[in-house]
Formats: structure tokens, C-alpha cells, sequence
């Protein structure tokens, strides 16, 4: 079972396209245009020269630690930041933009449903009109502390169940983006590609990040396997780093059946929940280094 | 037991002042003062004309409804809306923006103690930093739905244990001044006059709206009757509406043991939760309206 | 769409009985059976006499006030009791328990999802694991109370999206059947009939109530319509005092569709949600004692 | 400034006793007496031959992992376990139990007040009322795991800023003493020795077991060195062994100030949020076999 239904490419493209999705590839991330007309699709220009790393931070709630913030944040470009209810509190979100404000990171909101003793990863069914009020709500808090620690909050990520229902179901969808649109229409919308998320984001006149995930293992139709399924996560940071590689210079992934399917990404995301994400995460920077691909963060140059 | 410890106009003002309190009601509010340099104490220039009046909104939580918000946001010109910690919730606050909106009803942040259950009315052994990075995330929840709304923040008020925390306790007072003002040094602070909250906003440059209560009793020493006192609460409209001429027009109110004690006002709470609210509101608009005061938010004109 | 997917006597009825459902309200139900093996299904021994009329309690949280508990604790003859997870908090089970005491009224833990915002009428997807725990955990609390109160905890009604959940899905209503089991086996389940919860309640070797809602309307499959339907929610006593005793006395309610179907029940339930809740109570009452049926708990004599 | 501010021996014990407070060290703890009429202090017998060894267990929370319950759990013969206030959740409670019975470990519910975010640290002003319901609430809560179980409930110990509170207000401490009571009068209350808790659960017919604190600094008042004061933990074996041993056999703990306090303990208590807590209790654990001292759980021979 596919945790989100994405017919890829089906939201801006051309059959022509559809035909041989590893073009996708070879375009240019739009770094300059302007983000009210934002669309996640540009010309075929060449091959990508740049990729943001993003990773979820400031998920440490109270006494409880989790994740190791400190060592990776000095990897990664874009830090999707906890807002309080599956994750975070106001002194971690406090804590965390100064992080990311220290090591030149961009910062994005991380909202989640309300749901701390499950962390976000169980949906809850909620009305389009909770889930646009919750995700304004989580926004608001974290963009205080940006504009109280003199940063940009540049991106919103939903987290966990509300991404993929995101992904899945355009009203929950439209709510996201509609609650992004609302705040600030020059916010990005990180989304997977071909998502009911991405189109809700670009009918919403945002700028939409297709994300790829280095350290997951994906299905045949360009879909994540399920986390219960083997092979789901990538431990490993050699071939997490070939699955960055290959989404970044070729636009594919190799399936778990073993074809190649198009996972056309802008930002990959490394988890920050495993033991070798430091590992991973340096291998895949070393990896694209390598094949002459820098990383940023969308926008930032 | 005074909820607060005020030494009424120890902050700001001289001793000659200090012996002749009852002029301070003569003084004009300053409405146009630059914020940034913003101050509670204005030149004595006559008799006031204007008056705010405030009201604690949006205190309902899910399936629960509190205060009948809808009857008495049009006869109120300022309105403290609950941010989710002690009451609210994001559909809940973005009701009450709008509702604020159709009457034109300046807007503040109300934000609490992380304490649904007990209403933010008992007060919780926080640290500085975690009032700070608290108060900082309920405005801009708060914020993002006077954003989406397209209404302006203009104020912020603490609530329940929190206003008598910080009306008494420095530290306690520096971590909400600094919260508010590291959000938007414009934003208007409310506080009882005298109290070490008044004397923290000013520290802050921050613009601070001395508060009086129509319907609670004072004590000789110009502070609040605890709710367990007799004579606590005034349920009566005409009693209510006699003590906000008094503030009004004189700078004075009669304590429980029938002296007259200075409390300068330039807004006045009355209180959601007791029945006869409405009446309350309304004989204090004709009585203030006799008295040839206007009613009207801070700043609003 | 129907809330529970109940095929209708699929648990325990034989084909000859379900081509007669109406034969179903002449059993009686059998009060005296040992709990240890105890069903749902008696022997057909002539028309019942005696019918058990339940209400959700103590639904208010902190200041927040829900529900005319004092007015219709003396009108009904089992609670079910709020644990704090969906509305309820300590105090608020302390005197709910204690007003059951007073009045007679036979209670029951009343658990719900762990979602205070949406009173437990959101799915919330849980695994199986998660059910049992946070189920027993609240009905653990709820028995403290009755403990220290002197009073008997007699039955388990799961709250709203839980027991909705739990008559279709059967890992969840295993869950909650275990979960009452493991605290006592003595404990009644309140189920609706045919469901998946009777199902996992007699599996589990509990008495099964089964349960049919007086002020509800029902499809022609048995199950309740849903409440955005017209018609869901039957306000006028005349229909609802009609609907209880059609349930009572024949063992079946007239469809929306205008059909009759069988909904054998061993307790009726009242909503105390709407403002005509004790005029039904009331119709409701004086209708069955005029057709010769009285109103008791199960088991109580 | 003490955290509790026990005259020690002012309970039950008279002029001559408190002359010499070693002596207190040699009375033998009376397993044996019948549990309405407990109370702390025994008649003078003898050395000490048993003590128990008590931990905090089970605070984790959701994907929140605290404690190094797994490791500690072989090494101590009281647990007690957190009831999902300050931290814990109905999975970990269960779990937490059953690692209890494999360990032959005695089981005590460790309710704290209603601030995960804080950790039950943080003082909260509630009134007796809501502290004992709060804490029959979270009793009830964990002895239906106990009961799923099969397991015994033994003890009761406040958690963090309650035990503080309870242990220097006494009508916090007569709050938490009637919610223990009216549970079970055969519960056992953890307090320190000559504080408001302690006279408290006495004065309510339970049996006090008097607990010291092997890794924290004391006081020349007998009370603990605050968390912020340097030398508050002991987190060198050696040291807390030795301060262990000396608890034990004489009844004593040397002060910051270097003098011999009296600190009678029946159960001394490790913390388990530091990381050398596994050294520190295999070292008392050695220390004490060394001085002919057993450990064992109160009451359980």
C-alpha cells in the first residue's frame, strides 16, 4: 500500500513528458522566479547543479531529547522545524532556529497533527476547516521565534500522517496550502512529486518543493514502502547516498522491484531518527560533491 | 492578600504626584506617542474623553463554549483573545478574530499558563525563560490568524495567574515585556498601574495601557480583592458602571474599606463569566457616554 | 453510510431466528447469568419487562461546563462516566461518580480517543496495542473513583469515534473487550447489536448489553444514521418515547426507508447533548410505564 | 533553601530520642505490623537488616525514551512508576509493569502533577481538592495494569514538585495521604522522614516508609540540597554508596557542612537520570552486602 496515491507528473505535464520521466532530471531548479506565480516545473535547461538537504529538528519535547540536532544541523541546508503539537515546545523551537540561524541554515515550519503521545504519525480525521487552523496556528508560533531570532521562516513541511494524508487527499490538501497561502504567499510548500499536496500548493499560488526521501526505499509506482515493509528505510549510507545521487542527477529511483521510476526532487530528506543519519548524511554530501551538484537551500542564493 | 503588589506610581512619576493621586485622572492618553518610546505617563492636560474597554474573548475549546462572546463584542472596543494554553483553540481563534473584525473591535493576545484545566487561573513555579518562550509562541499563533484575517495585532495581555504573576514578580514581568517586544516593539502592553509588569514594558519601550477593573472591588492599597473577599466582584450594573466613572473621570476608586485610592486607567476590564455581563457593559457605555467620555481602543484613532 | 457495519444477528442466532427478527424483543433478558460465561443471547421467554435507559456523564472539563448531569441523573438508570481522555477530568469524575451514587444510578467507564479538542469524535488510528492500553488506563481511573466512592463500576461503553470504530473494526474491538476483561470479567459491555464489539465482548467471555439509541434514527441495515442525515437525531419526545418503546416491545425500530428493522436492546441510549434531552427522558419514561415495562439497570436486581 | 522543611523526629518521637539521633539507625523496621494501624517508628531493636532500593520508572512518553528502566530494573526492589501526568503513557505503563513482575521488583504508583512539558517539576498552586483527585485519578489509572498483570500494588510515592509540596504543606500532603487511604489503606506512602507528608499519611492510617536519597546532598537541616546548589548530586558511586551505608547503619548523612545529620530511612532512592546511575546502584548494592545489610522490598517477607 502506497502512503501517498501520486500519479506522477500528472499535475503539469505533457504526455510527451510522461513518456520519459527521467527528463525530469536534466531541468533546472527556478530558483528566481517569482514565488506568487510559483510552480514546481521548469524548462529543461541541463542537468541539476543544485539540491537542498532538509531534515526535521526541534523535536525534542520538555526533558525529553530526541534526535541529534546539534551534529546534524551543520549538514543540512533546510531544518523543518516542530511547532508543538506532535513535537517541539516553545523553548526547542526557540532553541532550534538559533540553532539553524548559526550554521547559515533555512528554516520551515514542521506542523503536525495534534498528537504528542503518537508523534504525529497517527491520522487523525479532521475536517478540512481543523487541519487549515491547526497548521496556521503551528506557523504563527514558529514564525515568532524566527522574527523574535531575526530569521526568514521560508518553507512549511507537513510532518508525519498529515503529510501523507496531504499527499493523498486534495481537501486536506487545499486546507495545508490555503493555511500556508494565508500567512505568506512566499512561503515554499515542501510536497512529493505529483501529490494532491503539490497541486493543492500550486493551485494556492506557492512555490511547491518536490522532496525526494534518500533514506527510503520506494515502490513501483513512485510511492514510499510502507516503514513495516522490508527494505523500507535505508540504514545503510552508501546506498542512501546512490539513491540521492540518482534522484538528483537522473531524476529516477530503482524500485524495490527493481525498475527504475521517476522521483523528479528539489529537496531530499534525510531522517534524522536513525544512528548512521550522520553517516548518511555525510556520504550523500561527499557523493554529490562528487558529481559537481552543490547544496543549498531553495532560493537562498 | 493583594494579587498584585503595586506601588501605585512608584514607575514614573514624582513625589508632589504622588501626594495629589487624584490628578492623574485629569491627564490626557497620549494616543499618538511614537511606540518605540512609548510610555504610560503623559503631561496633565485635562480631563479624559476616551476610554478603552476590554474583555476577555475566545475562551471557548472545542465542543466547549464559554462567554457569550457574540453578545458582548459589540458593546466592547478592545478584545483579549485566549491563544490555546489556558482556553481556545485555533478554530476557536480564528472565529474570534473574525468575529473582532465585523464589529471592529481592536485585537490582543490573551496569552496564559499551559494549564486547560485550570484555566490558567493557578499559577505554575516557571522559569523566565519558559514564560518568554511561551508568551512569544501564543502571540504569534495568535498573529498568523489576525494575518490570515487581515486584522492588526495590537496588543497583548497576560491572563489569569499570569497577569498576577507578572504584576508582582520582576522577573516574571521582563520575560512578557521582552516577549512582546522582541515580536513587534509596537504592540501596546496592558498592566495594572504600578506594577512591576508597567515598569517592565516601559523598560522594554513598549507602549503600556494601564488597566482598571469596573467589576472587581479594590483594596486601600490599590489592589484587587482576591475573589474569595466579599465584595470581590460587583455583579451590580450600576455599581460596575459607578466605579468606571470614577476611574474615568477621577483617577479614583472607592476600596472596600471606603477610602478613595488612585488607580489611573486608560482601559477598563470587565469581566465574560458572570450573567449579567451584558448589562453590565451597557450602563457603563451610557454612564461613560453622560460623562461625556468616549469609548474607543488605544491608538485607534 | 453506515457508522457500524452490523450484520444483524450474525454473532449468535441461528437462520430461523433471523428470518423472524421481531421474535427477538420477546426474550428477556437474562439478568441472572453468571458473568464468567456470559452472552448476549437468551432463550425466547416472553416480552420483556424490564429495559435500562443510559446517558453519557461527566463530560465537563475544568471550568468548561457540558451536559445537565444534576436534571437527568434522575431520570436515567446507568451513567457512563467520562475518564479525561475525550471530556472529564478528576474532580469532575469524583462528583459524577458520587451524583450516580445519589441517585441510585448504576455506572459505567465511559473511555474515548485521547482527543480533548475533538471530544473523541475523531478517528484517531490506532493499533490495537494503543486501544487496550489507553482503555484500560481510563477505566483503571474511573474505578478509583468508585473505589473511594464506595460505589460499583459495572459496565464499559466506549465514547464516540471509539465505539463507532470499535463495532466495525474487530482489532480494535478486541482490543477494547480485552481491555475490560483483564480489569474484571464481571464488567458489562455495552455494544450495539451484531456488532463487531458484541462479537469481541462474548469472545472474551463478557456480558454484552446490547444497545439501541432512542433519539437516533435508524437506516434499513440496523446501523444509525449518520448525523450530518436528516432525521439523525430524533428531538421530539413523541418520536423518541415512540422509538424506545417500538424497540422495547417488539424489538425493532422503523428505517428512515420506512421499513422495520429488528434492533433488539437491553438499554436504551438518551443523548444529554440537546436542550430537549429531559422532556424525552421523561416521554420516554411515562411511555414504557404505560406499556407495562419498567426501567432498571442490567443486572440490578 | 530546603525543599521540604522537615523538623525531623517531630512527628513521634520525644526529647530524649532527638538528643541522639543515631540511635534511629539502629531501630528495626517492623514489616510486620497490620497496615491500619501503621506507623513509621519502631521500637529500638537493633541494626538494620534490610533496606530498600527505589527508582523512579517508566516516565517515557510516546517515541519519548527516558530511563535506563531495562538496565535498572534487575538492580532495585521498589519501582516506582510514573502514571502519565508529569510522564509515562498508558503503553509504557504496561509495560513498565511487566518488566516489574520479571524482576520480582515491587510495584508503587509515582502520581505527579497534571506538566509534561515540565516534568512534573514545576510547582503548580492547586488546591487539596484537585490534588487528590489528580492523584486517585493516576493511582487508579496504573493499578488496572497492575491488575491486567497480575501484579500487586504496593506503594505510593509523590513525583517531583508534588513530593516537595506535600512533603512542607500539610494540607497538600492530607490531600495526597486521603487519595492513597481511600484507595487502598494497605498501600504504603514513600515520604521523607519527618515531614508533613509523613505525619500526614500516618494521621490517615497508612504505613510511612521514610525514604532517604543516596545521590543527593543534604542540608545541616536534614533537608536536601536544592538542584541548583553545587554538591545536590552525587554522582560519583563511591560517594553514594558510602552516604547509602551510612543512611543504613547509623541513621546518618554527613551535611555539606560537614555535620551528622539524623536521616532514618527505611528506602533509599537512586535517580535515574544520571548515567552513572547503574554503577552507583551496583556499588550501594555491594557496599551495603558488605556492612550484612540485604535489600528487599518493605513488607515483602
Amino acid at each position: 500500500m502506497a502512503l501517498w496515491l501520486g500519479d506522477l507528473f500528472s499535475t503539469a505535464e505533457g504526455p510527451a513528458q510522461r513518456r520519459d520521466p527521467a527528463l525530469r532530471g536534466t531541468e533546472r531548479i527556478r530558483e528566481d522566479q517569482s514565488h506568487g506565480e510559483g510552480n514546481s516545473v521548469g524548462a529543461i535547461r541541463g542537468p541539476v547543479r543544485k539540491i537542498d538537504l532538509n531534515c526535521d529538528m526541534g523535536e525534542s519535547f520538555g526533558v525529553y531529547r530526541i534526535g541529534a540536532d546539534e551534529e546534524i544541523m551543520p549538514l543540512i541546508t533546510s531544518a523543518n522545524i516542530a511547532c508543538g503539537f506532535h513535537g517541539g515546545d516553545p523553548q526547542v523551537m526557540r532553541r532550534t532556529v538559533r540553532l539553524a540561524r548559526e550554521h547559515g541554515v533555512a528554516v520551515g515550519a514542521h506542523p503536525g497533527y495534534r498528537d504528542l503521545v503518537g508523534f504525529g504519525r497517527r491520522p487523525v480525521r479532521c475536517s478540512p476547516d481543523e487541519v487549515y487552523a491547526d497548521v496556521l496556528y503551528q506557523i504563527g508560533a514558529l514564525a515568532a521565534f524566527c522574527r523574535a531570532e531575526g530569521v526568514a521562516l521560508r518553507h512549511v513541511k507537513p510532518h508525519g500522517a498529515l503529510y501523507n494524508t496531504a499527499a493523498a487527499d486534495a481537501a486536506i490538501a487545499g486546507a495545508v496550502a490555503r493555511a500556508v497561502a494565508d500567512f505568506d504567499r512566499s512561503l515554499m510548500l515542501y510536497a512529493p512529486p505529483g501529490s494532491a499536496l503539490e497541486q493543492a500548493g500550486l493551485a494556492a499560488g506557492l512555490r511547491v518543493i518536490r522532496e525526494g526521501f534518500a533514506d527510503r526505499g520506494y515502490a513501483a509506482d513512485g510511492t514510499l514502502l510502507p516503514r513495516t515493509h522490508p527494505g523500507a528505510v535505508l540504514h545503510e549510507p552508501e546506498r542512501a547516498a546512490a539513491q540521492a545521487r540518482g534522484m538528483v542527477c537522473s531524476g529516477t529511483v530503482t524500485a524495490d522491484t527493481g525498475e527504475e521510476v521517476a522521483v523528479p526532487a528539489e529537496t531530499l530528506c534525510v531522517h534524522g531518527d536513525h544512528p548512521s543519519v550522520i553517516q548518511v548524511l555525510r556520504r550523500i554530501r561527499s557523493e554529490l560533491e562528487a558529481a559537481g551538484v552543490s547544496v543549498g537551500a531553495p532560493g537562498a542564493d
